[in-house]
Parts: C-alpha cells; sequence; structure tokens
C-alpha cells in the first residue's frame, strides 16, 4: 500500500519553510510517542511517516496492536502531514476521522503514513495509511480519512498539569 | 451527554448470559488497559463504560488527551458493548469506525460509554461517547459510530510475542 | 427511531428568528425536492422532517429506494436542520456525512427527520435518521452524522443553467 | 484525481466472468439510472465508471448538484465496481459509506469512478471518486469511502410495488 501524496492532483505549497522542524518538535513533545518509542522517520511537503514499535501497552486481548492504537497511529501521520502544509501561525484540530480496518495488526511494529488530499480555506483532508510489520513483511491493516480544522496556534499555557 | 442505549427501539436479547464475565476477562487481558490504568466502570447488556486517567502516555504536544487516545477509549467501550450481545463462541473484529471531535479532551480522566444500535446478522452497529472530566465536571468531547463483524473465537495461539 | 434533538444536552440558540420561513423557501428552490415530491412535513429549531415518496427515479435494481436516495434524504434533513440555526447571513456547506445503512428501504416512502449535535464557530455536526413506511409501518432504515461548515450566502449568480 | 484500482497492490481475482454484463444488466434495471439518464461509460474488473448528467431532479436550491446526489452517483460506481468482483451467485449491500466533499458539484455532469480497496471473506471495502464537468473541464468534487456486504442474491421477487 503506497502512500500517494498530492494523488488528487494539486501541487502543495510551501506556507512555511521550516515546517518539518517545526514538525519534529511538535513530535518530541507528544508524551503518546515519547513513552511508546514512536519514531518519526520521515518529513516531507504533505508527507509523514511513523513508526511505533509493539508493546504491552499498545496490545489488545489477543497481544495484537489494539485497533485504537492503529487509529492513533494513523492519526498521527496524517495530523502530522497537514501541519507541514499550514502557515507557521497556524496548528490543526482534528474534526473527525473515519478509518477501516482490513487486517488484524498483529506484529511487531506499525508504520503509519501519512498525505493530503486537499488544502482548503478553513479545513484539510488528510490520509493516511498504517501498516504491520510481521517477520520483516510488511502487510496492510488500515486507512483512514482525517478532516482538520486550520486555526491559530493553541496557547501554550494550557497544558494540562495531571499528577501535581 | 447521556447514552442511550437500545435509543433505536429494539430490546437486545441475552446470547450469553455470562456476559458481564467475559467481558471483564477480556478486559483485564488488554495490555493498554493495564499500562494506562483502564477502568471497567460497568457492564449491561448492551453498555459498558470505562475509565482510563490522564497519563504522559496519552498526551499530545499540548498535554491533552490525543486524539487517537480518545478514539482508543471511544473504540474500547464501543467494542465491548458489542461483545455482551454475541454467542458465548463469538468475538468481534472492527470492520471501521468514524469519530467526531467536539471538544479539546483536556482534562484528568476520560470516560468512554458505549451501546449498540444495531445486532444483525453478520454486523453489529455500536457506538460510543467520550467526555473528559476537568475540575470534576464532564465535558463531551467525541463521539463514535462503529462497524464491526461478527465471527468464531480468534485462536488465543495466536498471540503476538514480540521482543522475544 | 427517535431521533433526539439537543440529545447532547446544550440549549440550541435562535440566532435567526425567522429560520422556518428560510428553510421553506430554500426547500422549495431544490429541484430534487419538487421533481421528486419532497414534503418539509415540520421545521423546528434544530429540527426537520422531511419525507420523500417512492417513484422510480429513486430506485435501485430490485425496485427498492437506492442507498444514495436514502443518504440524500438524509442529507437534506440533516442540512436543514442546521440552516435553522445559523445566523441569517450564513448558509452550510457539506464538509463530510457517514451513513450506516440498518435495513433495505423497501416500501412507499422515506421519512428524513435531521437534529443537530454541536454548533461549534465554523462547523457544525448534524445527524439524520431515516426510516421507511411499508404498509403503514415505519421501520429504521439508516442513520447519518453529517458535518457541516458555515459560511457566508453563496451568490444566487451562481446558479448552474444547464440545457439553456 | 485518478482513481486507483488495486492501488493496495493485491491482483483481483476473476470470480464470475460474466461481470460486465450482470453489471450492465443490473445497472439498466436501476429506475434512478433511467430516469436521471446515467451511462454506464466503462466497466472492468474492480472498476467502473458512471456518468451522469446534470437536471432539475437533482439540484439544490443554488442549481448545482444537491450532495445527495453527489453520494447517489459515487455510491453507484463504487457499488457496481464490488459486484465485479462478487461471484455469481452474489450480490452486495451497502453496510456504510463516508464522503468527504472537496468542491461545490457545479456543472453540466457527473462522473464516478469506482474502485476495489479490499474484497474480504465477507466484506468489500470500496472507493469512488466524484468529479464535476464544467465548460468542458473535470474537477474532483468528492470522494467517498464504501463498505459492503457480500450476500446471496436478493430475491427479484421482492420487488416494491408503489402506487399500485
Amino acid at each position: 500500500m503506497t502512500i500517494q501524496t498530492n494523488v488528487r492532483g494539486k501541487a502543495l505549497k510551501v506556507l512555511d519553510p521550516n515546517y518539518e522542524q517545526k514538525v519534529r518538535d511538535s513530535f518530541n513533545h507528544q508524551g503518546v510517542m515519547q513513552v511508546h518509542n514512536g519514531e518519526l522517520v520521515h518529513v516531507g511537503l504533505g508527507t509523514v511517516e511513523v513508526h511505533v514499535p509493539f508493546s504491552k501497552g499498545l496490545a489488545q486481548q489477543h497481544g495484537f496492536f489494539h485497533g485504537g492504537m492503529v487509529a492513533m497511529v494513523a492519526d498521527t501521520a496524517s495530523g502530522f502531514a497537514t501541519y507541514t502544509v499550514l502557515h507557521p501561525d497556524e496548528e490543526c484540530l482534528s474534526a473527525e476521522f473515519k478509518i477501516n480496518f482490513l487486517y488484524p495488526a498483529n506484529g511487531e511494529k506499525l508504520i503509519g503514513r501519512g498525505g493530503i488530499i486537499k488544502v482548503g480555506k478553513s479545513l484539510v483532508v488528510a490520509e493516511a495509511t498504517v501498516s504491520v510489520v510481521r517477520d520483516g513483511e510488511e502487510i496492510d491493516c488500515a486507512f483512514m480519512v482525517h478532516t482538520l480544522a486550520r486555526t491559530r496556534h493553541v496557547k501554550s499555557g494550557a497544558v494540562n498539569k495531571p499528577n501535581k
């Protein structure tokens, strides 16, 4: 399953020349990726690849990746792909996504690849595919369609402070 | 946001009188719930409530719950709600779900409530709502529509053995 | 299947006291409703009911209502429900919708009932249920989740002029 | 927007060598396509192209194609694409679909192109793109993800007899 960024035929514009660095910074601030050893393998304009290895904290009752975790990896990939095509003072909030599961996510690693379908004035439509690596082979297991709203940067002062 | 199990007007049938115990057993085998301190607060016929407290492993870059983790909690709630209405020799696999995000999931705890829309011969349509608890107040943040396929039990011998 | 406007617990605000009339005017300008004998049975704040009788132009190969036509009725109901909660100078454009089919739409009439889940600053999340009337009985056949973008009025000068 | 049948990398199997004829027969029995002058432009294994010209019965209040009618064309394309990959004694029922709208469907004709993402044992996941032709130019306006259940043939004796 090859992800096809720009498959819909419009060239993407660079609105923020610093897009790779800002994506890497934001990724590094995601607790979910730190705790679960996520890796940001590739960042391009409108395209992002994320790897997350299997661990108990991602598992459902059969020891496969939990479907919600497959969605989390897809969401991360399409969300960061969206972040690459925004202005420096913008970020994006998920309005909704839909994910179809094609095969059980039974393997050692999830690979999420995000791409862009359309950059609109107020919304971006993105997509992601997720594959699972088992015995060295990559198997398609899910794909997502993701609608995100373009917004001004959320203030970092709003950070959650649990367990204080 | 009150979850409305059976809102669509059909009475659910008890196909497995042991439904509560099997849901609790399965829940206890989910690594994702153990590691993230998930709690199975209620199990009824066609209705399940799951709580998951905030922790770093669930956080996005602003310290809110990651959207993918909101989906994971919803998926767990609607998936287990589905499990309560199946025959003893059945389980369910997610075919697809769609989630709409209503408010940022900024708070101390997520509450997922799952319910059943339709039990079909080969598919079940379930729903879940997710709210976030902030300063003691519960705020609706997302809802999911979830389609699951009814299948024979997946063999537990298929368990993933990573990092052996 | 009772439609549950405001089920999510927030009171809707009247932003346009003239909401019923504008919905009726817009409905009367929809060629699709004129040609297919659609009827606007009820308009309330955040709630709309539309009836469309069976005819050949709505049928699939077995003589049931075509799934796309079930979606069209749902879309009309949730779209007009959304229109009732907007400012006088606004209208709404569909960003996306998802529909689940519960039973074959085999009958004499479709009934679509639209409601509102959330009115956001730039997006509205609406819902619709569709039932089919067969031999005088109403049978649930589908439900929709619908995301719409709030926009300024589209100029009526943009009207399509086919077959001139 | 080029539709990418088999983009997910599995070769489709011919389960019914007569697939083109059966699709054409079924298409010709759809009242919706007869009444609205739909044309089945191409049928291949796992790929179908449908054209529907603009007419009043397809229009919303601005004279564009109604969003529900865009969905109807997409549904037809992905549904018939699915029909080409089934056994002779099977047909398919829509479980659900999701459609994203990219641009207003303002033009003379809709073109729906359907393709296949996965053929599973009980479900098929299909996709469709819809473009609108305006002044001779083709503009992408929507795409759909469609989940269908494989079933035995519905008896044709179940045909709706309205207005008898």
